[in-house]
Formats: structure tokens, sequence, C-alpha cells
């Protein structure tokens, strides 16, 4: 059902810049939209695509006047809204068919749920599903099928899981929480001591606390504490495969890309973003605000607002100076061979 | 039941040399081969095994002229081919027990297949395993138990599923393709909008499209578009652990190997290699044929057959100049201590 | 239930410096530790936690004499041992609720178990888990949910397989071994040969061997091989996220810690650690006791004891004194700017 650009401008309390009647049916990002459909531009940065895309509508940065003072481009409209990512997640929610539609509803007759379990209001449990004894699920909680929560563990409100995840027992989950499928929660932390060469395993009696807002890509692992809790604070979001271990503490509103690893007790702070592929060794501090570069290694604290880059990290003006130092060194090479035969030379003649 | 050499040698076009009648009862590898079995010999470069195998009779290149002058080593029977790979292929093929003995065959009683699922002729499906509303299955297509097939995907004809794969929703997948176990296919794109330092996640309502031929291994994952597709391209072959992110397009052909990290919207061409452990940041073109060596961090585009190496990556032969002179530093530094102190010297004697 | 120090150093062999009467309602690791609760001291390097730990009795080693002169800090009771680590595991398995608890017991009804299957006494199968002819699990061993054992895989004695572990067809797992959820064990080898472009699946028929005592973390992957077999050799430790080729073989007592990924037909020694995020080419021999550090890619042998670093990695020694000469770089720099300027000096003189 297509909507005026007036009306999905109303929706955002945006300000249209040409033809408010046009009809929008669709939605799509700045290089993949076709005639017909409406985008947008997250700030100045990308204005050239503006003039490329097939879009029929732009939502822009209210500060963007467009190129051609006011009236848009040729056959262009703009809807001008003080946070174009923002207006266009609202546009998308209104436009784009609800993923609800394909979640479980209700009770499948396959699920397993123990007698004592915990069910909120309008909690959906899909085929294969085991609960164990002592869980129990917030309202409005999505559980697609194959999925284990094992026993004692406590899922808040509003949370999807996806399929095949699994949570161990005595894990808590905070509200709205999206797990991905694959993902396993609360496996034992990687704890022994070698006895005569032998490594004998430490039990991992401890548990795993998911804040609210927290979203896990798929086959991620985070490991249960030895004693007290591995945590993921609040908003942080965690891609695909990555590995975090026994006891580490994730603060809130992390980006962890895919692929990273923390490794024991290590502490990070709130807003810290970790690249893809990126790992930290055990019993660090990462300040908050810290951006750990792709593929780095972090071997030492990293000050709040600090980034590094490297395997082992340094702080990246000294990372790039040392790069830039080695992409000379053909030339330093160089240098100190003339510098020699130059002495050469002088010693002959002052001899 | 036994084949005679010259039975083999007929299976595949192939010149004997040595006893025709003597008979093969298995086959392995060159190094892991006993008495009686047949292997083969890939090139010329590991012809040293060849006097070394307990194999009875090894198939080789038609160029290689076995040590004896062509009436082969003693106790050893030689079969002469064009391809020794593709022809060692075919003679597992009839010698080896077929692993299709252990597949599920027809419908598990226990399979949960939605009402309005097509189903093509032959499919198998394992126990627990749910189908849902709106998906379809080519024929022949064997899926596993514990395996999960989202609303509306369709799996074309002469697919394997392993146990415990995940098709989430509207995912395609082309013909011929296999999946090992544990991979997540159509997970949603790592995409937020970050407002007022919290994450907001962006819809990834589009799709994967897998196309035929392609192999996926275990625990891989592989993003659904945010918009648009991602597509794994015809006959590439990706190893565990890789993570695929939202709207990448790999090529055909191309070798993936294990906890390989491609980011989003990277396309990758075709027949491109890249080793185990690379990463690749977002956004970039890789061309045809490029090799990415093991552990390397791509951060620019590469041109068509151009190979890198390093993180980040450079071409190959400005990594080895550079690592090269990384190496002289010992020397480098002793030169310059030298120097300065001939200098000195010098300064002494003009002063 | 309270125990009173005097009991449990009586469990442990261990001599009471202080209030044996005072009553233990718990453990915990040292920092996490509260009034009432005991904990251990590895060794004398984190002597200075004893006197700021909140635990009431602390186990130590026989030789730490504690800073009061045997009378204990105020507050703090201590027992000394021989070996504090596994006295606290001792003490651990007593205080501990019994992780067990929660394991599933007897075969539950919704497990599917081929008519031919061995199961030895006490064996225990969780909902939905599906056992394929000719498997056998040992006496004790205990399947949870979800699990999948493939055709005439044998299972040994008193093993713990997490939710979700799939063994594929013919694996053979020996005694105590555990493992983690969602982990792959079977999958196909990655291994193609390439004819006219098209990369052409080379059959995977041999199988792997798990040695008694492995444990095996969340979402690893472990090939079979081509033919022959992978071993996981007696006692070694793997964490979450590690890759493990086909045709490897790891010796025994080893540590691969999470992220790790080893190449095909690589051989790993005895005792060997590899650290995090580690990677292997395939082919190689490591040796006995070698360390490989975190993100070091290996491209070489290594020989029993050496331990390496880097990418690609070299001993720990060269490795360290590159990467000081980088660290010197700018300095090096400087230097042959200032020498250039004086030998331009001497020049002028001289002429």
């Amino acid at each position: 059902m297509p909507h005026s650009v007036a009306d999905i401008a109303r929706w955002v309390g945006g300000e249209t810049i040409g033809d408010g009647k046009a009809l929008i049916t669709g939605c799509a990002g700045i290089e993949e939209a076709q005639k017909g459909d409406i985008t947008f531009l997250a700030d100045g940065k990308y204005a050239s695509s503006a003039e490329t895309t097939q879009a029929s509508a732009i939502i822009v940065p209210r500060q963007v006047v467009p190129a051609t003072g006011g009236t848009g481009l040729p056959g262009k409209i703009f809807i001008r809204v003080d946070n174009p990512s923002l207006a266009f997640i609202e546009v998308m929610r209104r436009l784009l068919p609800d993923p609800s539609r394909h979640f479980p509803k209700g009770i499948h007759p396959t699920a397993l749920v123990a007698k004592d379990v915990l069910l909120g209001q309008g909690v959906a449990l899909g085929p294969y599903t085991v609960v164990e004894s002592g869980a129990s699920l917030g309202e409005g909680t999505v559980v697609h099928g194959h999925c284990y929560v094992g026993h004692g563990t406590c899922v808040g409100k509003n949370c999807l899981l996806y399929p095949g995840v699994i949570l161990r027992e005595h894990i808590t989950v905070g509200d709205r929480v999206i797990i991905q499928p694959g993902a396993v929660i609360g496996s034992d932390g990687y704890g022994f001591v070698t006895v005569e060469g032998k490594h004998v395993k430490l039990p991992q009696v401890g548990t795993v606390v998911i804040e609210d807002d927290v979203e896990i890509g798929s086959n991620v692992t985070i490991d249960r504490a030895r004693f007290d809790k591995t945590v993921i604070g609040e908003g942080t979001k965690i891609d695909n495969l990555v590995q975090i271990a026994h006891n580490v503490i994730v603060g809130k509103h992390c980006l962890i890309v895919a692929q990273t690893g923390i490794s024991g007790s290590t502490r990070i702070g709130h807003h810290v973003i970790l690249a893809g592929q990126a790992g930290i060794i055990g019993h660090l501090t990462i300040g908050d605000g810290a951006i750990v570069t792709a593929q780095s290694g972090v071997t030492k604290d990293i000050k709040a607002g600090e980034q590094v880059f490297g395997s082992p990290a340094e702080p990246i003006k000294d990372a790039f100076r040392a790069r830039a130092h080695i992409q000379r060194l053909d030339h330093y090479a160089k240098t100190i061979k003339e510098l020699k035969k130059k002495i050469k030379d002088l010693e002959k003649k002052v001899r």
C-alpha cells in the first residue's frame, strides 16, 4: 500500500522539499534503491550519492540544502529531519513487512516445558524447544524452535531467541535481548590447574548476566564465570562468532565485531568498540570509549578514549609512525650505503 | 570386493605399467596407504613418495616416467592418466563405501513440515527437522536431523544438509549445495545506528542467495542483507567457522579457508582465495583471482590476480621486502653505530 | 551446611594456622570471596591479595609463611598444603552444588535410539537426542538434549555431552570426555581438487578419534580425516570456536585456546600450548612443549620446547629483538639524518 511523501514526512516530523503528493512504494539503501523507493542520507558525507541514487525520495539532515537551492533535484524529493537514520528506522517500521509475522505463536505442542517454569503472558515457544525446571521467560518473549533453556535460567520480557540458541543453567537474560541462531551462553569457562603435566578441570560454577537491550550474533560463545559472573552490559551489540571468556565484564553500549575474542577476567568499559578479529588477553582493563582496530592484539590496559592498532597493539599514532618508518626502510638502507661510501672516500682523503 | 589394476585403469582411461592382474582392495592417501591399496600422485613434486609408499598401485600423471624406465618400481604398479586427482576421485567413488548409506530416507515421523511446503521427489527429512510454511525442497535433497528451514526458504535439488543446520526465512539455496553441521544462514546483519550513545537496530530485511555447487563448513555464519541480498557464487567452497557479513557478494569458484571474516558490503571476485583467518574490512572490491594469504588483514581494494600479505595487507612483494629489511635491522643498527664512530674520528682529524 | 576450617584442613591433609573452629559457608576466588568463604592462593606471586581478600580462610602453599609469623593475619585463617589448586578443587567438590544435579537421568521418552545401539549402564539421554544405528555409549555417559550421535559412533564411559553437540558417523570418543554445547565433530575435511577452474570435492571418508579426558569447547569444529583419522590426544583441552582441520594429530595434554585454527595434516606434539587466535598452516610438525603465543601465525616447523611469536611466527627472542629495533626506528632515522649532515660538513672542509 503506497503512501505519499507528505504522509511519510508527517510520521517523522520532517519538512518536504518537492512534490509531497508523490507516492512511495518501498524503502531501500541509497545504492540499492529503485524508482518509487524512499531512502536516506545519514550525513553530508555521502551527498554525492543523492545525485546518483534511483530513489524517488531521500530523507536528509536538516542542515543539508539540496544543490538546487531548496527546490530539490529534478525528479527527487527531499524530507529534511534532525536525525535521518532514526527517521528512516521509523519509516521502515511502517513500510516493511513485520518480521514477527514468521515468529512462533503460543506454545508448540512439541515444546517441552518443566512443570515449575514461569511463563509470562504471550510467551511463544517453537517446536522441539526445551525449557528446564526452575526457568522463567518474561512476557512477550519469543523462543524459536530447537532452543534450550537450562535449569533456573531467567529470560526477561520481549526477548527474541532464534532457532538453536542454547542457554545453559542459571543464566540471567534481561529485557528486549535478541540472540541469533546457534549462540551458546553459559558454557564452562576454560579453567584448568596443571598437576604433574595433566590439566585438571576447575569447576565453573558462576553464571552469565546479559543485561537489557543486548544483541548476540550467530554461533557466539559466552562462558560462565568460574565463580561470580560474566557480564554483558546494557545495549552492547555482539557480532557473529565472538568468544567471551569466563569472568569477562563488558560495559554498556559497546560494539564487538565478528570473530573477536576476549580472554578471562578482562574488564571492558562502556561505549568501547572492538573491531573484527581483535583479541584481548586476560585480566586487562579497557577504558570507556576505547577503540581496538581490526585484528589488533591487546596485551596491556587501554586508557579511556584511546585507539590502538597492531599485534601487539600500540596507540594508533605510535603504530602508524612505526609503520611509516618500515615503509621507508628501503630508503634508509640506501642512505646508509651511500653514507658508508662517502665516509670511505673521506677517510682516503684525510689519511 | 577386490578389483584388478587393469579394471581400474579402464575406469579412468589410464595406461597400466606393471602387473595389471594384481588385485586392489582399498584406496588411501600416499602416506597412509597399505599393501593392497591404490593411491595417487597429484603431480611430479612428490615423486619421492612413490618410492616410500606402501601402496600396491599408484595413479600418476601421464608425463611421469617411473624411475625404472617404464617397467615400474619393484612391487609397484602404475596407472598413467591425464589428471590423477580426478581419476582418483572416480576410483574412490567406485571403491569406497557410499556415504549416502547413512543418510535419512523418506520423511521421518518426527519431522514437522508445514502443510504448504513443496517437497520434490525423493526428499529425505531426518528426525526433529522443522520446515516452515512456504518453504520448498527440490528433488533428491537430503536434510539430516535437527535442521531448521525457515518460512519461504527455497532449497534446490540434490542438496545435502547435515544435522543442526539453520536456514532462516526467505533464503534461496541452489542445487547440489552441501552444508556441514551447525552452519547458520540468514541471521540478521550487524547493523545499528547510534543515537545519543545507544545503538538502535537497523532492520535486516534482505536475504541470502547460495548458488549451485557451493559447500559451506561447520558453524559458518552468513548474514542476510539489510535490503537486497548477500550472495555466495556458484562453486565457491567455504571452510569451517567463516563469517560472511550482510550484503557481501562472493563470486564464483572461490576458496574461503577456515575462520576468515568478510565485513559488510565487500565484493569478492571469481576464483579468489582467502587463506585461513584472513579478514577483509567492509565496502571493498577484491579482484578476480586475487589471493589473500593467511591471517592477512585487507583494508584496501585488491586488483585482479594480486597476492597480498600482512595486517594491514600489502602486495606480497612489498610485504616481503619490508620483512627482509626488518630482519636486517640488527645489521643496519650496527652499521649506523660504526659510521657514527668513523665520523667522530674523521671530525677529530679534520678539526 | 557449614563446615569448620579444621574439617576442611582434614579433607586436604593441610595444616591450620588460626582458628580451626571458624565456620566456612562457601568458596570463591580470592577477589570475589566474601566473609565466610574459603579461597586459595595458587603460589606466592599473588600473596598481596591474601591481605585484601574478604575471605575468612585461605589455602596457601606450604612454604608460605603468613606475614604475621605463623599466627595468621587478624581475622584470617590459613590452611597450608602442598598444592593449593588441587586442594581447592577437593574443597569445591565437597562444598559446591553438584553440577550433575541438573543432568538428564535415564532415557528421555523423546530420545530416538536405533534398535542396535549399545547403551552402558546408567547412560542418560536428554530430550530430542538422536542416536543412530551402530552407535554405542559407555556406562555413565550423559548426553543432554538436542545432541546427535551418528551411525557407528562410539562414545566411551562417563562422558558428558552438553546440548546441541553433533558427532557425525563413525567417530570414536574415549572415556571422561566433556564436550560443550554446539561443538561439531567429524564434519567433512576441506579437500578439493581444482579441475578447469572448478573445485571438485574429495571424499572425506576418514574418522576422528578423541582420546580419554579431552575437553572440547562450545562451537568447536573438528573435521574428519580424508582417509585415516584426525586425533585429539589424551588430556588435551580445547577452548571455544577452535578449528581443527582434517588429518591433524594433536598430542597429549595440550592446551588449545579459543579461536585457534590448525590446518590439515599438521602434527602437534605433547604438552603444546597454542594461545588464543593462533593459526598454524598445514603439514607442519610442532615439537613437544612448544608454545605459540596469541595471534601468531606458524608457517614453519617448531622445535620441542621452543616459543614463537608473530605472523609469520619466529622464535620469541628474534621477534622481540626485531620489535625493539622497530620501536627505535625513530631514533635510527634521526641518527641517519645527523650523520648525513656531519658528512656534508666534513666534505666541505676536506674539499
